[in-house]
């Protein structure tokens, strides 16, 4: 189709709730119109805009990290969690869920300054490489996501990521790989510290400051953006709380769940996936008003490189 | 002047230190050139861009609300620190401190969903006016500010508050007062949990979350914000690392300070002012590279309205 906004999108229900969504809302003097800056749309990352398998990239990212630590300090290979994480022992690692990724994330990294750890995310993601789909972690965006933020975008919304996973990683690689800035991302974070040294730098702490998962989210989205989203997009169960806080205000709303059932392309999984099932986002979505995206059946490509 | 885009600030030392910065850092091909992306500038709240004499506005909301409550519950009358809010009792409100105001406004807002409470906010800016200056407390914004603020937009600039005060009482004013919307707003907060009734509410609950002041200024720009600042505004200590932070960041940087020294047309006070004092900052602003602001000197109007 000429012009078509969403070229990696499928034709079908999917799709056309979002542009016929789009049009409702931009429309003005029409029923649905919402003003720019009331236009608030927030993604979860993990399984929304990439990929999460076999394991969320903050696995990888800290199990490097990790990995090194432990060449210094042998002792932590035989520390829970830390001996399951590097011999990606998958019940154990299952068995600290995914706040298990955060808290592993926060030992490892504690003690650099921001700055540093920007560096060090910058580096990694240049060099390192998806286990299983042989390519950078930064190549698993999904082109119509990436296609989707910039179509929202192009008719005034402002975008946020709103993810469980560690917010400083995101900020790394958010702005190149979907044009949303830092000041547009919320994540897990860790506590800080300001201290005056050479200059002022921001010291990464080993404790969890929030775990922004579940219902978790909607309370961050209060906190960092301060609206409530007209337009949210997830893959989980994790997302829910975010997307019935968004489906339920006042008003036009789209709620959308990637469904990754395209072992093909991609992955195929659902329940089965403990450390971030989808269940009950999936069996209620019809009485949820959630409108599920099939990765096999409305993604005409699922990778943006 | 013929376009002066700050025709409220006097010439002088002050307002050619900002207008050659926004040159400097826009200067395309300049070797000071900053991309609009970070372009990033954080503006304390009370004193920088409105007043907070003789307290913080936070104080008359939150006591407004709590006679309300005493009314229902007399016993609050005798309990400290409620009873010195309601009496007015300047020793006693002053050992409590700046961080007292904000766990008196958690007490009095728990329970209410930020639905209700941004209802309630909207509802007490448009009927409350200031004791001294009889006028609405949303009239107390700085004119000059107001510009400034406006410039820096058309600079490129993306313009943030970052207030000790509670970020909801701010962001029910500041799109319309400043031009910056919610999710541009970060202060002080308080935990909050969300909850599915008739739709998904978020709950404000009775305890502090974030108490935004000193070194938790730049620990909250890291967490909100992402990136360092490039210019920063405060006028207390309170301000102080925030300010710090901006100015010993790399590459072209302005951090400014009001010093409220106009008893004729706002107020005159500095380190006398105990629940937030001015004093390290202005002994230190030239070591520190702080650009001082007076109100007296540097202001030719000061309100907006």
């Amino acid at each position: 189709m000429a012009g078509d906004p969403l070229p990696s999108w499928n034709e079908g229900m999917a799709k056309s709730a979002i542009l016929d969504f789009v049009a409702r809302v931009t429309a003005a003097g029409g029923p649905d119109f919402v003003p720019p800056s009331q236009r608030i749309a927030t993604f979860d990352n993990d399984g929304t805009l990439w990929c999460e398998q076999p394991l969320q990239v903050q696995f990888f990212f800290g199990r490097d990290r990790l990995k090194a630590l432990a060449d210094a300090d042998p002792s932590l290979k035989e520390r829970q969690p830390f001996k399951a994480y590097i011999e990606r022992d998958m019940p154990t690692i299952t068995k600290f869920g995914k706040k298990g990724l955060l808290e592993v994330g926060a030992f490892v990294h504690a003690g650099m300054t921001e700055d540093e750890f920007q560096a060090h995310a910058l580096d990694w993601l240049a060099t390192s490489r998806h286990p299983k789909l042989d390519r950078p972690f930064t190549e698993l965006t999904y082109l119509p996501q990436v296609e989707l933020l910039g179509y929202l975008r192009a008719n005034g919304f402002k975008t946020f990521i709103v993810s469980g996973g560690g917010i400083d990683l995101i900020r790394a690689f958010a702005e190149e790989r979907y044009g949303i800035p830092p000041e547009q991302v919320v994540g897990s974070s860790v506590k800080t510290r300001f201290e005056m040294q050479d200059r002022g730098e921001i010291i990464k702490l080993p404790e969890l400051n929030s775990f922004d998962d579940r219902e978790v989210k909607p309370a961050n989205i209060n906190l960092h953006i301060g609206r409530r989203p007209i337009l949210a997009f997830g893959n989980s169960d994790g997302d829910l709380a975010m997307l019935r806080y968004t489906k339920t205000g006042a008003g036009p709303r789209l709620a959308l769940l990637v469904h990754h059932d395209d072992a093909e392309r991609e992955f195929a999984y659902d329940r089965a996936f403990k450390l971030s099932p989808l269940a009950e986002a999936l069996d209620k979505a019809d009485e949820y008003g959630i409108t599920i995206v099939s990765m096999k059946r409305d993604w005409k490509t699922v990778f943006a490189n």
